[in-house]
């Protein structure tokens, strides 16, 4: 087949690599019907990770099921399924706490900006919908396989309750849908923090009642103001940078919690600080499967259409394009179409 | 008066100092009945904490309302009150979020183990006995003061529920609470952590079913063991040391939350295991006044006695020798009469 693969820092290419197969009888092979790129794919292509010469690359994708192992059952070849980027057992006893992140059979999409993906715990990662979904909906399936629910995960880890008052700190696709996560909690003000005109317009549709464009200590101060000194009921890191953790912990009100899903890079938790704020951080790799049920009605009954987030579709062969555009922030999020 | 001062690392005096006086309309001056040497004494003892040479020490008190300022009006001359080691207003956002310990006016006992204290924001911090409690109460009344409101927040932080597995790492006087705390609050199995003969007896009374020797990876490989490979659904990190903070980490399941109210020193937080295993962090310093009228129901009914914490009490004229006890470990924490 053909798929994206990583060389180096850069240097991304959609190449013939050699097909994906059924290695163990719970493994199901996906034909990709669409995939992307994420934000944390930018950072071995930015060189801030190891990158092995010739990997294939992407852990998104929503396809039809071409074929399944002797030991599944739920999954059925034809299926449309929904694709976590994370696959899991869900029979564990981390996955029964809803930890499917942290299953003990875990593992993750390998080539979802390819022709096929391997799955491995099919029958308890996969979901499917009912018969072939319109392809306007293909979008937002695809966002569920890892930024919604990760903006979710953000939601949840940091407790948003109905009445609070939310900050998102990263107005990347996972950011967006964090505002789209806490505006669906119920969360009464939901501020945005994003410089980026385009941004901001989809965080004011997923939510946002305020945008804040100021970064750093003006920021915070602004934020400050916004809620009369007293800090933010729940705040949402999405980028994974000391400072976006900073910037968190500052804008959080005593008592709160950080939800932080952005893949920590030169993180040095201010323990101190959170300890004398008694400010808690929650969160982590998102157990995509736990949420994708109650996700997937929310998009099928159009509650949410977290598919916004992308705003650059290119055929998968030109997903060094992609890579591109993202990086140079050109793009949110980019849609590959094989 | 006569109070505990502290003048250089390892040289505590009990000697002669102003009188503290009302400064504020809302404050009160307490004549101590009895106080107590905290765990966190022993950073500046151990010249971990800068020192203010001559400085008054000790934030722990128990006492009898000797004057107040004319803002006061809840709390009365002549009353028995529990002193929370932070006083709070009591009204402000935070205090009304319940984390008093970071309330807008917070305030803190600076002469516990002298013969006075003052206490500012007297209405909102004092919390005052029906008369004259029995002399054997006092001991558990000042435990409420700060080690068993602050074992209680670990619980609380960690997120303890009825059935749950807990750790608890830690077996100093705040440890030993927190086992309390966690059996009080329905686990049905409190793991504490602690290599000393009377430490583990004390936990055993206050609920602890299993008792863990071992430290460092030995003792994580027993917890490891004792949970079937899960984890803790819940850990109290009573220490404040990395190597605690470490264990607590590792010894927690996936998506649990590590409760830490050990003030850090040298702590490092290990950000990528938590965001991997979807390990929370919450605490940080006790707001007391929050529990106290709980916790001083538990103690008037008898369902608790944290005052078992003290296994040495001296007169205050001595409490030199009750630093020296604590720091060598002769005594898990002491009680001061004047």
């Amino acid at each position: 087949m053909r798929a994206t693969t990583i060389h180096a820092p850069g240097d991304i290419r959609f190449e013939d690599v050699a097909d994906p197969r059924i290695e163990k009888p719970t493994d199901a092979i996906v034909k990709v019907v669409a995939g992307c790129i994420c934000g944390s794919d930018l950072w071995p292509y930015r060189g801030e990770n190891d990158v092995t010469a010739g990997a294939t690359i992407g852990h998104e994708c929503v396809g039809v099921v071409e074929e399944v192992g002797s030991e599944v059952s739920a999954t059925r070849v034809g299926d449309f399924v929904i694709v976590p980027f994370c696959h899991s057992d869900n029979t564990c006893a981390h996955c029964r706490a809803g930890v499917q992140s942290a299953c003990v059979n875990l593992g993750m999409t390998q080539s979802g900006q390819g022709e096929y993906a391997r799955v491995t715990q099919a029958d308890g990662s996969l979901v499917a919908t009912d018969g072939m979904p319109d392809d306007h909906l293909v979008p937002s399936l695809l966002a569920l396989t890892d930024v919604m629910a990760t903006g979710w995960h953000a939601a949840v880890a940091a407790g948003v309750q109905p009445g609070h008052t939310v900050v998102v700190v990263g107005d990347g696709a996972v950011g967006l849908s964090g505002v789209l996560a806490a505006s669906q909690m119920g969360a009464e003000r939901v501020i945005a923090m994003s410089r980026h005109e385009p941004r901001q317009e989809i965080a004011r549709a997923f939510g946002a009642t305020d945008v804040v464009a100021e970064r750093g200590k003006e920021g915070e101060a602004r934020i400050a103001d916004l809620t009369d000194g007293v800090g933010a009921d729940a705040v949402l890191e999405c980028v994974g940078t000391d400072g976006a953790m900073r910037t968190a912990f500052t804008v959080a009100r005593p008592g709160s919690t950080v939800g932080f899903v952005g893949v920590p890079h030169g993180v040095e938790l201010p323990v101190r600080r959170m300890f004398q704020k008694n400010v808690g951080l929650a969160g982590g790799m998102a157990p995509v499967r736990r949420y994708l049920p109650d996700l997937l009605d929310r998009v099928l009954s159009g509650a949410i259409d977290p598919g916004r987030v992308f705003d650059l579709t290119l055929p998968m062969a030109e997903s060094a394009e992609g890579y591109r555009a993202m990086d140079e922030r050109r793009a949110i999020k980019v849609l590959l179409r094989p």
